[in-house]
């Protein structure tokens, strides 16, 4: 039995949606995992009780402190160590709990993944990545979408690797294709760092490179399993994909293709490289979202992805 | 009358392609320019007979060489002091020319944009802007959209004093919302070089700001008429949005908004912080787009751009 700590109180309508999300994530993993809710306690059993759902389902972890979406992160994290988002990664550093998911402060869950779990051995820095719907019903993998804004070229290049072992290990792709976003096909164009993240990658032995692809191709497939990019510029992607769903929506447009860019369906994004699977939900998330980021939180956790990213990064 | 240059060898589909829109914009400038057609004047004319455009109507201006779309940029613009869009910039510089159009090789129509013409003074560098549909009907300005991959603070907040001016002069704002394309609202977001150029902007007496935008209200309208990033971000997304057309027309969805993000309807993006107006065209201009470069080319010189932008830089 897997045991993964959710954040109740992280999210823009938390304790309520991330009470209702776990309920609903926990009728899937019922003999799989072990569900540990990390807030006020009295707040959570009062919730559960409210809508018909019997508080015993869960492990509750009463917490004092809660570590609102506004607050500063570094300043938050490290002033509320009783809060349920730091109290998340202590359990987790500690070995309490097999993984942490929270829909809370983004910048205050990067801030813990890098201060309280820790970098794997030989990862430069740690990233996030998103699942991108592809036309022909596939997905790719976009990485990092924003945990590092100035990212050097030694540090793009392992992305590629992060984002090998991930297509692997959750996406199920025995060699993926991985290819570097840019402005043009030609390895000579771009920035400067993409210019010498071309280079890396066309001589890695490990990184099945296909070379530079441009952003009208994003939703095409075919090109690419892993799209590597900084997290300036993956985070304006990203964004601009939800552009794409709500334009549509406001359209009146209806597809199941561009429902997948729903950010409920993404559900939430691992941070990879660090020594224990930790994973981010969208600050508005529903319980639909939440749900879906405890699953993710789950499939991380049983796959062994941080074993075999550590392994790689040690080969 | 104004004298326009366009580049008859110019584009994936010149020089058939390039003569029928050339023929198409000259009826709705009748009058109001001359256009100097550049190329082979044999082909040029033979062409103009087969579809019954009588060859008088343009100029014809012969060039022996031409510039192919695959070139190197820097090396065949030097090596081809004949061909077709050498000349034009040539023609151009020397005053024999009031604008000059070309959906030839983008890289070369750029070294020939800061080469032969030159940048105002003032101007670190010039760029590249495209105007983006937004769902109420309007139009943002994104620049840079590709000459600057590497922008300093200094070069971007270059870029919304030359936004607020051509969307004064261009689109017709009296007084420009100005946004900094970034990954989240508050100023410490982003990366160095957006943290820098929003506390230059901040302080700007000249310009209108706004603060960051992020991308998920590229098409929202109403928070900015002018939208400034480096050049590599701001391909990125003019692509992506070339993306989310091309989705939306493989689905099947038709809507006249949708319908606004086709190239053709962009015609070319002038650049500028040049001493000339200048416009770029999409290498796989149909004639549509081709007349669309063209009437933007006059657009731009009729209304004093260039010259407003040096009194801007001079203040």
């Amino acid at each position: 039995m897997l045991r993964i700590g959710v954040d109740a109180m992280g999210g823009d309508f938390a304790p309520v949606q991330v009470i209702l999300g776990a309920a609903d994530a926990m009728q899937q993993l019922s003999g799989l995992a072990t569900l540990v809710l990390l807030g006020d306690a009295d707040k959570i059993t009062g919730i559960c009780r409210e809508n018909g759902i019997d508080p015993g389902i869960f492990v509750i972890c009463p917490c004092s402190q809660v570590l609102e979406m506004h607050e500063q992160p570094v300043i938050a994290y490290k002033h509320k160590p009783d809060s349920s988002m730091a109290r998340g990664f202590q359990m987790l550093a500690e070995g309490q709990l097999d993984a942490f998911a929270s829909a809370g402060n983004t910048g205050a869950m990067l801030v813990g993944s890098v201060t309280t779990v820790g970098s794997l051995t030989g990862v430069i820095r740690p990233c996030i990545s998103a699942e991108i719907p592809l036309l022909n019903g596939g997905k790719m993998l976009l990485l990092d979408v924003g945990f590092n804004t100035d990212a050097k070229p030694d540090v793009l290049y392992q992305f590629a690797e992060l984002g090998t072992v991930y297509a692997q290990t959750i996406m199920g792709i025995d060699q993926p294709c991985v290819a570097l976003l840019n402005i043009g096909e030609e390895s000579e164009k771009g920035n400067m760092t993409t210019r010498e993240a071309y280079k890396m990658l066309e001589e890695s032995p490990m990184v099945n490179f296909v070379g530079n692809m441009e952003a009208n191709y994003l939703y095409d497939g075919g090109k690419a399993d892993v799209l590597v990019c900084d997290g300036f510029v993956g985070n304006i992607c990203l964004k601009q994909s939800e552009a794409l769903y709500s334009v549509c929506a406001r359209l009146g447009l209806n597809r199941e293709f561009l429902n997948r860019f729903n950010y409920e369906e993404y559900g939430g994004t691992p941070v990879l490289g660090i020594k224990a699977p930790v994973v981010i939900g969208h600050g508005a998330s529903s319980p639909r979202a939440i749900s879906r980021m405890i699953l993710k939180a789950y499939d991380v956790a049983s796959s062994g992805l941080v074993q075999r990213i550590q392994q790689q990064m040690l080969d």
